[in-house]
């Protein structure tokens, strides 16, 4: 199925929210990494108890490719398993990797996260379009032929994104971000579905409200991925503007304070960690139903 | 030994090409890859023969990890060994992974590429940094604690490179390309070794020489890694205004070009692509040597 199209539908049966798989060894409950056998297989059985306690309640998750990679094999080998266990779960995956290159190797990166198989096969990717068209053609074409999606850097969370992001470009009279939202815009044509909108969307950070409300009526198919909530500072107001008036049209995604909301709590246990997560992820959910 | 340090003074021993090692399966001469038991030992196997091939030859090799990671857990494997074998042997690794973050996660990709040691530990990494300094600061900081260096791409070699790159900031009057080569010049300089060269370096496409001209005063400690060379049509006249007049300043890669120069050789049998190999590296050096 059109990848936008079966986001948007389980949107409609879940909520707008993303779990960021970002598994950090030195957060994930103790008894879990003395127990593993390696750091991997922690980072692994961690997730699944996450994905179980949160998949009936989003309609994807997101893990960070850098969590896993800093972990060296055995890492990747828990992200290929992760991948297929919140697949199993019924959940898309949506690979946060920001990969980027020339044409012919974008087209390795394609066949890497956007094939129909593979060990690191996801549902959709994150991409960074520095290079411009022709390094992100390739992406396009698998996301054309094996119903995949793309999630294209705009204007990204972090407080140093202005130095690049918010530069004017004098011949569009537009800020990058801008600029790089009208080619989401044009490159995602032909990959809009029923529901309106495009398998190309957008990362838009919570933490500029300002910037998303111009962003959203720039790019009225893309579904936008909005980092930024929670721990990096904004709040449920702040991701209004990347949702259009009827509620859809983006994805929240929320990484440290579902899957270790278990810090914050005050019961203790083995399984408490997946009783926060669902409880963070629940609490997450009305408090964006109350702002939209 | 600092980073850039240790590039200019092997590179005046050898010569100023980094090989890239890009290996795509279909152009891996077959035996190897009927041999082998995997697809990954096969780029291994490959691998190791170019390697031995040229290690004399050239101060640097350049994995292209798209090609590692098409292949999945099974080419990651080969890529932490190639890795391995390439400094055993005596070189320094460049790890072509264009990664880019925020500075959270970009910390873990610092770890993963830029730490002391791990399965994907390098010399050397290429970077994205259309996040901003934020995002590019774990870098630095690996690069500092562990002499370690990094290449943030200016202007790329492909030719939609203009879409954003190309265009004129207007608060700066200049374009993005070199308000990244300020942000390159700036992010540098705690970074200065002996040689009088950064361990910040620069991606500057060959296919751009009046671009690279521009960039080139404007980056007096940046080492510039140039691609393009080759396969992509840059020449040898075309890389020169890379360098400095004293013919310090740059590397140029080539994958294609060496890595699968066996298949326009006209003799026959299984060592043949490592003599092919070897032969287009010293004809580069040649090339190149009577340009500067």
């Amino acid at each position: 199925m059109h990848f936008a199209d079966e986001l948007i539908a389980r949107i409609k049966n879940t909520s707008p929210i993303c779990v960021g798989l970002d598994p950090r060894l030195d957060q994930i409950p103790q008894h879990i990494v003395q127990d593993a056998p390696t750091p991997g297989a922690a980072v692994l059985e961690f997730n699944k108890g996450i994905i179980d306690a949160v998949h009936d309640l989003v309609p994807i998750v997101k893990p960070q490719v850098a969590f896993y990679e800093m972990l060296g094999l055995d890492g990747l080998a828990a992200l290929s398993q992760t991948i297929l266990y919140a697949q199993d779960k019924g959940l898309l995956v949506l690979i946060d990797a920001k990969r980027n290159d020339i044409g012919s190797t974008a087209e390795a990166y394609a066949h890497a996260y956007l094939d129909k198989e593979g060990d690191l096969v996801g549902d959709a990717l994150t991409v960074n379009a520095y290079l411009g068209y022709d390094g992100i053609k390739p992406f396009l074409e698998n996301c054309q032929k094996n119903d995949k999606g793309i999630f294209i850097l705009v204007k990204t969370s972090n407080s140093s994104s202005g130095d690049l992001q918010d530069r004017n470009v004098d011949d569009a009279n537009l800020p990058v971000y801008e600029l790089m939202g009208q080619f989401v815009d044009s490159w995602g044509q032909d990959l809009i579905g029923q529901s309106g909108y495009s398998s190309v969307g957008a990362v838009v950070g919570a933490t500029y409200p300002q910037e998303a409300a111009k962003l959203r009526e720039l790019m009225p198919h893309a579904i936008f991925l909005v980092p930024g909530y929670g721990a990096q500072g904004g709040a449920a107001a702040d991701v209004k503007p990347c949702f259009k008036a009827d509620g859809t049209g983006a994805i929240v995604n929320n990484s440290r304070g579902i899957i270790f909301a278990y810090e914050k709590s005050d019961t203790f246990g083995p399984e408490q960690y997946k009783k926060a997560a669902r409880k963070a992820a629940e609490k997450m959910k009305v408090d964006l139903e109350s702002a939209l």
